[in-house]
């Protein structure tokens, strides 16, 4: 059982709602001297995953075509719930949770090798104008490429 | 202005809370392609912030005597509100926000040189039995420490 | 065409003697703002070949059990042959390359999707014993498992 | 006394050689579950320290507005002479040690609290055009800068 997360509202179907995944292996080193994973390496293992998914949704044929504006990091965060270990083999899922105007959310939860969730996160991204830095409008293409994940 | 953070009621007060600060410069290895901070560094900042926050009030030196009991991140949150680049100076803050029975709360600001708060973050630290893994009584004197700063 | 190395007599042979090899893909936070792979993530890289490496040829089973002296790096080196980018899929091969009393060698080789070598390296592993910190003879048991391959 | 390494003809001059240097704290996030500095860590110090030596002779300024060619990593080396920890405190010198038409060489000491080499390295640099990827000769303010220092 994961502990209460302010972002989870009903864990059994969030959990079951994820479809997109990527395998990670734990690096010697990403581990530190108290002999488990470093706390900085799940949000290298998040942005790993976060643009296979991208990628896998169409998301950066558009982006290279249409760059008036791009997606930034807003925030990111990340609850640990097991401790992970060197060679750990982690299934790290990703998917999106809500979409606004100018940002949306992504999900993260990572399974280990007995299924149980052992690090779970989300952050927002924001579509920005690179001249100005301001939030724009999620371009069409990109909104409908997200809904349908 | 900051944008709104869940984390932070009063924006103006939490700021002026703050009193412990390391020196941050952001590394070439830091970037990335996009040409700036890679939005990985900043957990890496909070760890060596936290590391020397904990060392400045003593509590490496009890924790050393005291193992039965050890912290560690349950959490860890960031929030991105101006670009980093390149070799920008940092001054990274941090505070304990809150102390609970097994667990404490430590906040984190960084400002950059125009003294704007360009991240903010924060992470809840348990106290574990190393052996059961489960939350246990954060020691008296650990308390003490933290509770006047 | 790579250019001369110090460490490689003859090219030609020396590629063919690879025979294990790990995939490795270019993460996003391992580039920096130049646009390319900092060079810096080729030792992550070798690091995790060689862990990989010696667990294929079962050193890790005899190692647990044996831990009156441990292998150590005592030096690394790499060269660059070709430029490496964000989501590059590259094979990293190692060998061993000599073996000596107290110490051995391991030879590494990245090739690209275009079967070019693009990275190039090597490094010593010496056997230390873990008290007095000085060069023990390497224990037969792992000498025999690194002659054969 | 260091042990014998290829690149250090006479060690006693060569150390004395050094000029330039920078401080290096050893992050927690760069130790292993081995409990010491992981072995990656030495290049993100020399990139470091490489990167403040340029800026600090000027090449910085220059290259700015000589954007023909640019300096790239040819290679890299490094020896481990002495275990570093956590938190260990390191003086990381650099220099220039030899310069070429199209390349040049520059050389690593770092010592420890106790005055001791721990880390020794080099790497060399080369001038390559942007466009074709070829070597070119360095730039004669360039020169005129390496060679001063």
């Amino acid at each position: 059982m994961m502990k209460k997360i302010s972002y989870i509202e009903k864990p059994e179907e969030w959990e079951k709602d994820f479809m997109f995944h990527v395998p990670i292996k734990v690096r010697f080193s990403e581990t530190d001297m108290f002999g488990h994973m470093n706390n900085t390496a799940p949000f290298i293992y998040f942005e790993e995953a976060r643009i296979e998914f991208m990628k896998s949704i169409g998301i950066f044929d558009i982006a290279s075509s249409e760059m008036e504006s791009i997606p930034v990091v807003a925030d990111l965060q990340c609850d640990f719930h097991q401790q992970i270990y060197f060679d750990d083999q982690l299934t790290l899922y990703v998917k999106v949770n809500h979409i606004g105007t100018t940002s949306y959310d992504l999900h993260y939860m990572a399974l280990n090798r007995s299924q149980q969730p052992c690090l779970t996160g989300r952050g927002r991204i924001v579509q920005i104008n690179q001249d100005t830095g301001k939030p724009v409008e999620i371009p069409q293409e990109i909104k409908g490429l997200l809904v349908t994940k």
